[in-house]
């Protein structure tokens, strides 16, 4: 059973896992940059969702190795493909597949990790085969379309709060609640349970996503791990701004529409105008009680399931902990 | 069961059934792209394989359909993708994807073609589901191969003739294979057979491919459908340049070598020069029994097959049809 050391226990066995699969594959044009992307490292906070659900529900975590590899193969992909579409340089610190090797090796080593992770798959059998692999198609399209609404809403001057917050849980929140569901499905967990935690890594995917958007602006630069203030000067219109754009009056609204319009070379004031518009208008309560909202959802969710009361504490502590960066 | 007339009919059946999936989903801008190359046309010969086959083993070729359509999806995919990296305008004559978008959206709408087309799968029964979806991953990872390798000999001056032989292979034979495959698994033929379509359908392609190579040196400009010469003058390591390097003398060899070395703005001279080195080094003819062989291959491979030997006969004319271009 699950306990307070599982988290890095299940990372052990997962990063182990991974290695052993990572070998020496020929053509090497193509499995080199597939292997430098999935050694690059991070949180590997799906994964080990997959195994910790698989855990909780009475599984064995090792049977749902392959479906924990099968979700984290997907993520690497979508990270390199979303690089190359946003000219990014950087991944985690390093350099990006596309800028090390080049566009074209990205492309198609992004497209033999997409066919691998399902390949992943295989080792089960055709009944849950089949489960999980059309739970992860499903997940897989709407990734592509979050990714797709992504890149609409930069050239849009309409988007609205509802249309974003789908975008978000296209984008990120659904992959955090199939890797969760996946490790149910691997537990042989009842229809209304795996659909429970569904929910719950959905809700819970959705608020972090926010948190992360608040943090972007509001968040301790020395814990925070990215630029602060980045998405203000990419003039990218996350739920503060959108929000504020809501709730300010005219003459803050017109501001906001013009700071979001220039990236002067120097941003400082441009950020601490934008910060202090989003404080004004409310947005940025707004944006708590949203992801209180959220993170309430997802812990509501968790009471209909059918599993010992100190596992769903566990989840409730996962959760907590996630959220748990300063707010 | 199927006749002289059924090319065009599965042909005409596969159109109409294409055509019902591809309404308007949301977010255009990634579906768009999707129907606008699916709807380009082309021969549909691998979908049309797929019918076929079910039908001369005796299923219904209307239960293939969903199977046709995976493989004629991904197969819309790879060209969007190949086209990215080949920097190519034209597709079928009309602007490619990323011409007429841009190379983002390339990207995008491909990915969601390659994961649509493992959906389409899902219509099938769990233990009919994971042969064909197992197969169709392995295919779609040699087909990723394949293009790894035909980058990779672009940079390369010791390609051999397997080399170049197994690049053909996993590019495009795998998928003619894989096309007749699946239609011979949805008409729950034996392991046997399915795998002695499968043999039919690679040897056949891979002679498809080799008469292409040849077709493209010295086809007949008003049938052959693409420009004449274009692989001379794109410096394209083709079965006929390898098998040149290999027979012809130390001067032809230096002379072709210093021709694939350059890209003369009038290149008829070149091309007629290479046309002779081609045809004086014996290569022509190596090429020409290269295809017999890959052909009977095909052909033999049909001898152990359970089926009608009336049905054998339509496999064999339909190969002999599709091989038919002025060798």
């Amino acid at each position: 059973m699950a306990n307070s050391n599982s988290v890095d226990q299940y990372r052990t066995t997962f990063v182990s896992y991974l290695e052993g699969k990572t070998k020496g594959k020929e053509p090497k044009n193509l499995y080199e940059p597939i292997n430098y992307i999935l050694g690059l490292g991070g949180k590997r906070l799906r994964p080990v969702l997959t195994l910790m659900t698989t855990d909780l529900f009475g599984g064995n975590p090792s049977d749902a190795l392959d479906a924990a590899l099968a979700i984290e193969v997907f993520h690497n992909f979508s990270l390199v493909h979303d690089d190359i579409m946003d000219d990014a340089p950087l991944r985690r610190g390093k350099t990006t597949v596309h800028e090390k090797w080049d566009v074209n090796t990205g492309i198609l080593s992004g497209d033999a990790m997409l066919i691998n992770s399902y390949q992943f798959l295989e080792s089960y059998p055709s009944d849950v085969f089949k489960k999980l692999t059309a739970l992860f198609s499903k997940t897989a399209i709407e990734v592509c379309e979050g990714q797709q609404y992504d890149v609409d809403f930069e050239s849009r001057d309409d988007v609205t709060i509802p249309e974003y917050l789908k975008m978000i849980e296209y984008k990120t929140a659904v992959l955090v609640a199939t890797a969760m569901k996946m490790g149910a499905i691997v537990a042989k967990a009842s229809e209304d349970d795996t659909e429970a935690i569904y929910e719950f890594g959905k809700n819970l995917g959705i608020a972090f996503q926010l948190q992360d958007d608040y943090l972007d602006a509001f968040g301790d630069p020395k814990t925070f791990g990215k630029q602060v203030g980045g998405d203000i000067i990419e003039n990218k219109k996350t739920f503060l701004y959108l929000k504020s754009l809501e709730l300010a009056g005219q003459g803050k609204k017109e501001g906001l529409l013009h700071l979001y319009s220039i990236k002067p070379e120097d941003p400082e004031a441009k950020v601490t105008t934008v910060k202090s518009i989003f404080k004004e208008s409310g947005a940025v309560e707004e944006a708590k009680t949203e992801i209180s909202t959220y993170t309430q959802k997802a812990f509501d969710a968790l009471s209909a399931i059918n599993m010992p009361e100190q596992n769903k504490l566990m989840l409730k502590q996962f959760g907590e902990n996630l959220m748990g960066r300063t707010v």
